[in-house]
């Protein structure tokens, strides 16, 4: 049986910790393509690169069986390119991160990481972003490992629903306290309430610099943020349909 | 009873013809205050910018009542400024667009317009993307008025639902044929094929610039694209709770 082609990118860039540790895992499941940003990109989301040109160049980082590619462009141009250009056959499996920070909740539609998962999952492709609740560039991935196995081994044997991806949040390690187990779960009603720095500079220019807090609202048992406090491992399935179909009927009013 | 406050914002810049038409239509609306990039930002999506200022000018661009400023930042950071740095209370309304082209089926994935309607709702206001399928700088959005007053009218009377914004997408005008009305949809199961053009400069150096062609693999007559092939305007209303909740159950075979 031919090994599975693994596409494997983030957000955070091709030499951040998180990427190097999936590749030394991915590596174990097939063979590795890495086609991921040579700088950080965190906080793309889903943009694309319409008007200038993307450079994709061939790089060694470490030592490995794998094949790796720095782009200029976001994580879904990565993914783009990867699958239209860069690889010879579609991908059996597209893995994401690990990202340096958590994309639970609200996050989900800000993450480079997570818009890298989606575009993959509208090749058709079952794809996975994984984030683990530290931001620190020294984040230690050794407790997220065997959890990521188990879902790579699942998620190869029986494929995903159509249409969804998956979002993987894995809590940080606390002293003497381990990874209880997965929860499979739907995002949490959270949100970032901003709060901009002034700065002005030499010439009196007034410039804004964002930071904020997130706050989750929503007190609910099966949802990621309930999961990852409780010391859970958090999967949503999230999908690219972002129809509210739940609201057309009343919508219909509108009609003419 | 005090007038509404309406927040207008782009994805394709300040000055392009499709925001001025729409500030020109809000004016009678409300008390209009315009956020918008001070440069194209096609294809921004969800993009935030994390790690440098932003710069928001007050500007004049022509005559009106409306307050206006250019900002440095994607469509979503303008609605983030606007709401949290730059108005005295929360808008009743956000309107975004007029986009030059289509941001229907899984284009709203991509679009800035629709991702600025996006976090409008997610501040708990109602909020609108607008596009015209006319990529044209210099489009024609006459026909288009009429409409979106009617839908504004409709949401500044009835809200919207929580959670919940709307992607309206206009057909461009065809010799003789007039709009038949609007039509309330899901968004079709469409998406592109990319096929990036190769390019190699003085110095060797390959680079991608990214080309595609829209494929629509959806027949259904309820979605958006076949409102707009048949002349309608289109309403998708669109979350941002992208849980696939009809996947749960299935995946709930991965917990541990």
């Amino acid at each position: 049986m031919k090994k599975p082609l693994i596409l494997v990118v983030n957000d955070d860039g091709i030499t951040s910790l998180g990427i190097r540790r999936l590749i030394a895992i991915m590596n174990d499941f097939g063979e590795v393509v890495v086609v991921a940003p040579d700088q950080p990109r965190s906080g793309m989301s889903h943009a694309i690169t319409l008007n200038s040109s993307l450079s994709c160049e061939s790089v060694i980082i470490d030592a490995g069986p794998q094949i790796e590619y720095s782009c200029s462009g976001t994580p879904v141009d990565c993914v783009k390119l990867a699958i239209n250009q860069i690889l010879d056959r579609k991908p059996d499996i597209v893995v994401s991160g690990i990202n340096h920070g958590s994309n639970s909740s609200i996050n989900v539609i800000y993450s480079g990481t997570m818009s890298a998962a989606v575009e993959g999952a509208l090749e058709g492709i079952p794809s996975i972003g994984f984030s683990l609740l530290d931001y620190s560039p020294n984040a230690n991935f050794d407790e997220s490992e065997k959890f990521i196995r188990e879902i790579i081994v699942f998620t190869l044997k029986n494929s995903l629903p159509k249409g969804v991806c998956l979002n993987v949040n894995i809590p940080k390690s606390k002293d003497g306290e381990i990874i209880k187990g997965i929860r499979v779960c739907r995002q949490a009603d959270g949100n970032w309430i901003e709060d901009f720095q002034e700065n002005i500079d030499e010439k009196g220019e007034l410039s804004y610099l964002m930071a904020g807090k997130f706050i989750n609202y929503d007190e609910g048992k099966d949802t990621d943020e309930w999961a990852l406090s409780n010391h859970f491992i958090s999967i949503v399935p999230v999908k690219f349909d972002v129809t509210s179909y739940e609201s057309i009927i009343e919508l219909q009013k509108m009609q003419s």
